[in-house]
């Protein structure tokens, strides 16, 4: 039959399906140990990883000490951070060794780089010695680099043999290595030559000279790249796993497609976070503290920037006495100011970050940007015109002022929105900053600048 | 050797490489056709759906209709959708008809469901009849299902047969099925029970029977599931195809990972849009008119509810001409209500459409929420009391109700914005609908009230 850990029965929980999810806290809290055994062998790890998630922290550490080496592993990667490192303080060094020993490299190294100093180098030394050579070898390079997610397991033939060595090489290593799409080909100084993938294990003779039916052009990376280049030129080859290579096309390991979808969910969150002024991903187990200290940056840079708009509005004081109408219309610049540069900006990171930029287009796209933004600061400012016109009946002398900010804010607005993500590509700085609150911060301050600017000119005497 | 789609160079041309493009426009522009169908011979689909994407209209069509019909189809997969669409219209329908023929299913399907009604039954009438039938199967299902997604090609065989049967069903469909990660076992009636990886049919003998080796316990969906489901499945379970299924579970399709790696991108996309008021992505090959019509609804909306937010104020006038320093911290209190009520929202979004996220902790959650904001509340409520009063001077009376106005708003704002998604959820709305400008505008038009309520209350006589 088939391995144990494949043969899981699949709950997924996330359907609300709660039952399973008392059963368990029942069980604990008689500690009735072997039941609880028992309904855990059943589960899939992912969605083992799901209920501990949501367990009070006692409860958490009690259940996760019953599993076994194996599927405590797939556990551990399942698990909010933060818990995962509470829950690691209370498990012995040789117990973590042990479930540490059963993963992929790359997940192995996840966990021990979040290990405490100490106990990182007794759990690396506890391990098989070639084992903790990969994964310190891994634990070199940065999280977010291919580096970083690449796994040193993979199967691989020299370009002198014939395909029955390569099935020879699948059965040997079916074990250890879960997910298997390609063979590499090397040379003996072990220079990535080709790719075979087991469809063509499985069609061609056995006799056959594995050069003869390698794939030649590859799609590889370097340690350094970026991981979400690395999901990039997954997305775009529709390729399942992506070799990792030295400057030497000496073979360090690969990247699997199913952590390069969680790259491309992980990049996505931060994009939303950084939107949001969010510092990083919030868990469910966050305490209300760390999810304070996480939102509390952002609102505060928030805070400065919009008392510099007070500040900007102090100096105004008079002008404001004089046209008391002109503070009412202050949401209205600077919400459409703000509204204006975010979609300009959003638009423009994704592009930047995205395959289908080309630097020749910056001069395009900006006009195009100005363009656009003449379109909507008329269509906008038309509309203001006439709802103040004719439903506020103010003084047309001020509504034309008014509506005239309007047109020059959100225009501006746009081209700060467009501007700054290709500037920032240009110094090497990363695009995304522009889509945060600071910019619309400082849409706001100059908005409100450039209204009340017009009107002191052409409205005060 | 290997087939000729699989054996091209891969020319990354996004790292801005445009030594081939410039090379292209040259050759196009010289008219020299044989030269130029040399170069794309070379280049991966993906590459040529990337150039083609950034050449003018009439140098894309020109290019395009030189392509063989095995890579115009998969470079038209690559395209733009609105360029797709303009440059479908100038070719002939033969032409469309062999180039869909060459298509995986859902490919084929996305290709036809964009073309005019009499076009499309065409196409339909001219291509293979059980292939057409596959594609009329597949355009039933709405474009973000699970049965819009899948396609119809998939490798399978009877519970009764051997390994032996199930390698030579590989084989058979080696040339049209380009991705083969597992082969499905059926009953008789096409009933799924089991699938087998292309790693156990390598490592075990031929004669085994295929019900011994294959995986019973399975992840599927049915055709009308969410693809951010179909996503959400494939992300949290590891896996690379995903069968789906009828409610009888008889096989219709299988999802393979490329495309969901597309689906994720795709959503996280569209999260990022609908936070900035975008109506839709949009594409490099876009007109300044589509761009412009794709901002203005929000823009709109965004400033239909400012004018709202203008009318509280004008009915606060007295209260403002009476205490012009009010109207100083107007965008304070608008932007920090904002911010803190977009920080949740997001962050509540995330967690209603991941898996993290369970009914039942929907209370647990609106608690820490509270207990978030009551603190960030307190915490920018103490800096703008000590900027008021030290820097600003502001008078004692006034500097306490800014300061407790901004507390309320704060926390009034960071509750809207995580009960909103929930509400949302449970009348089995999108409760993404809460991060858009929408509620953003909504908090704009309460913070203002909230805060010239308590300023009329407290210090108007």
């Amino acid at each position: 039959m088939s391995n144990p850990t494949e043969n899981k029965e699949i709950r997924d929980l996330s359907k609300f399906d709660s039952e399973i999810y008392e059963n368990i806290s029942t069980l604990i809290e008689n500690e009735a140990d072997k039941s609880l055994v028992n309904l855990l062998a059943d589960l899939h790890s992912a969605d083992i990883g799901e209920i501990i998630n949501h367990l009070d922290f006692d409860d958490a550490v009690y259940t996760f000490k019953l599993l076994d080496h194996e599927v405590a592993g797939e556990v551990l990667t399942e698990l909010d951070e933060n818990l995962r490192e509470r829950l690691l303080a209370e498990i012995e060094t040789d117990h973590i060794a042990n479930i540490v020993d059963q993963l992929d490299t790359d997940d192995a190294t996840d966990i021990v780089s979040d290990l405490p100093e100490q106990i990182k180098e007794q759990v690396l030394d506890k391990i098989d010695k070639e084992y903790s050579e990969d994964v310190k070898e891994l634990l070199k390079y940065p999280e977010d680099t291919a580096g970083g997610i690449m796994n040193s397991d993979f199967v691989f033939v020299y370009e002198s043999q014939l395909v029955k060595d390569a099935i020879e090489e699948v059965r040997k290593n079916a074990e250890e290595i879960d997910h298997i799409y390609y063979i590499y080909v090397l040379k003996d100084n072990h220079e990535l030559v080709g790719t075979v993938s087991l469809k063509s294990l499985l069609i061609n003779p056995l006799d056959k000279p594995i050069s003869s039916i390698m794939e030649e052009d590859l799609v590889y990376v370097t340690p350094e790249v970026d991981q979400e280049e690395v999901a990039r030129l997954i997305e775009k080859y529709d390729i399942v796993s992506i070799p990792v290579v030295d400057e030497k096309m000496i073979m360090l390991g690969r990247i699997t497609v199913d952590d390069v979808v969680d790259v491309i969910h992980e990049e996505a969150s931060e994009d939303l976070q950084r939107l949001a002024g969010l510092s990083e991903e919030e868990e469910f187990s966050d305490s209300s503290f760390r999810i304070s200290r996480n939102r509390l940056p952002w609102l505060l840079i928030g805070l400065t920037g919009e008392l510099i708009s007070a500040v900007v509005l102090f100096s105004f004081e008079a002008s404001i006495a004089q046209i008391i109408i002109a503070s009412f219309f202050i949401p209205v610049v600077m919400a459409m100011g703000g509204s204006s540069g975010t979609q300009a900006a959003i638009v423009m990171v994704k592009s930047l970050t995205e395959s289908e930029y080309w630097i020749r287009d910056s001069l395009k796209r900006i006009f195009k940007e100005f363009r656009v933004a003449l379109l909507n600061a008329t269509v906008c400012s038309a509309v203001l015109l006439f709802v103040t016109h004719y439903f506020f009946k103010a003084e047309v002398y001020f509504t034309l002022v008014l509506t005239f900010s309007l047109f020059i804010i959100m225009t501006n607005a746009t081209m700060i929105g467009a501007l700054i993500p290709i500037i920032m590509k240009k110094v090497g700085a990363d695009p995304a900053i522009a889509t945060g609150p600071l910019v619309t911060t400082i849409n706001d301050i100059l908005g409100l600048s450039i209204y009340l600017t017009l009107v002191t000119i052409f409205l005060i005497q």
